[in-house]
């Protein structure tokens, strides 16, 4: 960035005018936004309303000496969102608190929301308000996601049944990979910084960790497929983690097959390059953010006209075991290591 | 506390199933509480939903010094409330997002909890969801809050008219009086650590500022008689900072009186005390959550059997030009210091 205003120089109000401006406040529906004590809201009738939250801390769930602010904007939103297509949801707003320490110039928090901003335009949503503080140190982002959704059409974690198929959308692992790349070029980096960063070849698994998506155009292609999943959950911890919460919410247990994860070929590099297992990074690398859902078996033929989701098992009758068939035909009992 | 359980001992995982187990878990309506991806919420048809939010952060916002993390948790849902109060809601749920530090144990969280328990009960409130996470240091609550009301029932900040009467519930500049003692006695501790804090008949405003309240009360009272504030904003940058935006957003002016402003008599006595002066303290201290509306001229007898509610001036046609008639019957022109 060439330009550097300190946001002392335009105070809190300053810097509230600043990103409103950012924003088209098209005023829809009666709808109040930034600037009032709190926002209003209206979602269709006969729907029910769809509420999450994030919270994003610096040091822990990113690293800004790699994560450009612009993409964190965006990845925050994205992250919201993926929360309500988990419930099946269609999101409608966002509202985004940050606290930031005097490290960060007004110029910083732009790009911030410029991010913010391309992700609604991308989702359709809209930014109804937030919160904009002082911190001692570091930044921290608080979002929170509304949609809605009939009642009739919500998915939960807990409605997975004996028998149904385990689905994926998209591949796993990748996010993780992306992030080790990154981590690894840091420290060469803090080690000689004339060393340029070596990404080459692996643009997708660094998109994955630093611009992830949320899969809406899953949700809109089930829609139209008249196919209402049994449960679903988002991937943010990792295949392993997130498939415990679905089965111990649904009191079932799964199996899963080894040659079903897909898994994309930058990320088979990438783990091969950093000698880890691209199976392991698959089944316990986080923030892949694909949706990971259940479908009775009746629906199993309608699904197959949708190319980006994979069958990768199925659900059983024993709560809370959950298995692993390998390539070598081995049964292993799937650890869930979380995300840490 | 008497034990300390490091956080590590039971994981994130086990956190959340403690926090759960401090709350009612009633699920009604089919609501979907704490542990699905997102939470649902119902609100009464013809109504529109209301959505806060308000991140508080340990150093800018609170000092676990001297405020007890169940006093902490109250009041962070306190805020939240006064939020959709200031809209003339009536709130309905809420969401609690803390990031911590392993300085935080297992009993700690539980104690910032119980005070968010006591707030829902005390409201008449659910929580429904939110986000445990871990912080490289201090501690950061980020607080949803969400509410409903008729439309023709809402009060933003943008419909103050002239001549319309201001208002201001309960007494003002409290909050800061008693934070001022809470830091002298902090200063005199850490200078002495066996000394005891000296707050005796300082009972009322150190309350104001560790528990404050949300003014529902005053809502209720104000439908029960039928009024609809013309504008309305809750107190907590300070009167003089608030009244500007409630002006600005009204594109009105307004002329308050010195005599007119509610103060304790605690609040007199710490400030004679502290050598500061009341009438600053009421004008530019922050936290009070009073709530400042406009009425009607109309309404004005009707509002005469609320005992806590005090007229303190009126709206003008001047826009943003904000007055204060002294005792003396000097008029000079109000500076909103805000709070830093």
């Amino acid at each position: 960035m060439e330009n550097r205003t300190e946001i002392a120089t335009i105070g809190e109000f300053g810097l509230v005018n600043k990103i409103k401006n950012l924003f088209d406040w098209n005023i829809k529906n009666n709808e109040i936004g930034i600037g009032d004590d709190a926002a209003l809201v209206n979602i269709p009738e006969n729907e029910k309303i769809i509420i999450s939250k994030e919270l994003l801390i610096e040091g822990v769930h990113f690293d800004l000496a790699y994560c450009p602010l612009r993409h964190l904007g965006y990845k925050a939103v994205v992250m919201g969102i993926s929360d309500i297509a988990a419930m099946n949801g269609s999101p409608k707003h966002i509202l985004i608190g940050i606290a930031l320490s005097n490290r960060f110039s007004v110029e910083a928090v732009e790009e911030f929301y410029f991010g913010v901003n391309t992700a609604c335009e991308d989702f359709d949503i809209s930014l109804i308000g937030g919160d904009t503080t002082s911190s001692p140190s570091g930044l921290t982002i608080s979002v929170t996601a509304i949609g809605s959704a009939n009642l009739d059409k919500i998915t939960s974690r807990s409605g997975a049944k004996p028998n149904d198929i385990l689905c994926v959308s998209g591949d796993l692992g990748g996010a993780f990979l992306g992030l080790q790349l990154l981590e690894r070029e840091k420290q060469v980096f803090q080690a000689n910084p004339d060393m340029q960063p070596e990404l080459e070849g692996y643009d997708y698994i660094v998109q994955r960790q630093l611009k992830p998506t949320a899969r809406m155009d899953i949700i809109y292609q089930l829609r139209d497929l008249g196919i209402v999943p049994t449960s679903m959950i988002d991937l943010s911890d990792g295949l392993a983690s997130d498939l415990k919460h679905l089965c111990k919410a649904s009191n079932v247990g799964a199996t899963i097959y080894e040659e079903k994860l897909p898994i994309d070929d930058q990320t088979y590099l990438a783990a091969t390059a950093l000698n880890l297992s691209p199976i392991t990074a698959a089944l316990n690398g986080g923030e892949d953010f694909e949706l990971l859902f259940t479908i009775s078996q009746a629906d199993y033929e309608k699904l197959k006209s949708i190319s980006d989701i994979n069958p990768i098992g199925f659900i059983t009758d024993q709560a809370d075991k959950l298995y692993l068939g390998m390539k070598s035909g081995e049964m292993v009992t799937l650890v869930a290591q979380g995300w840490k």
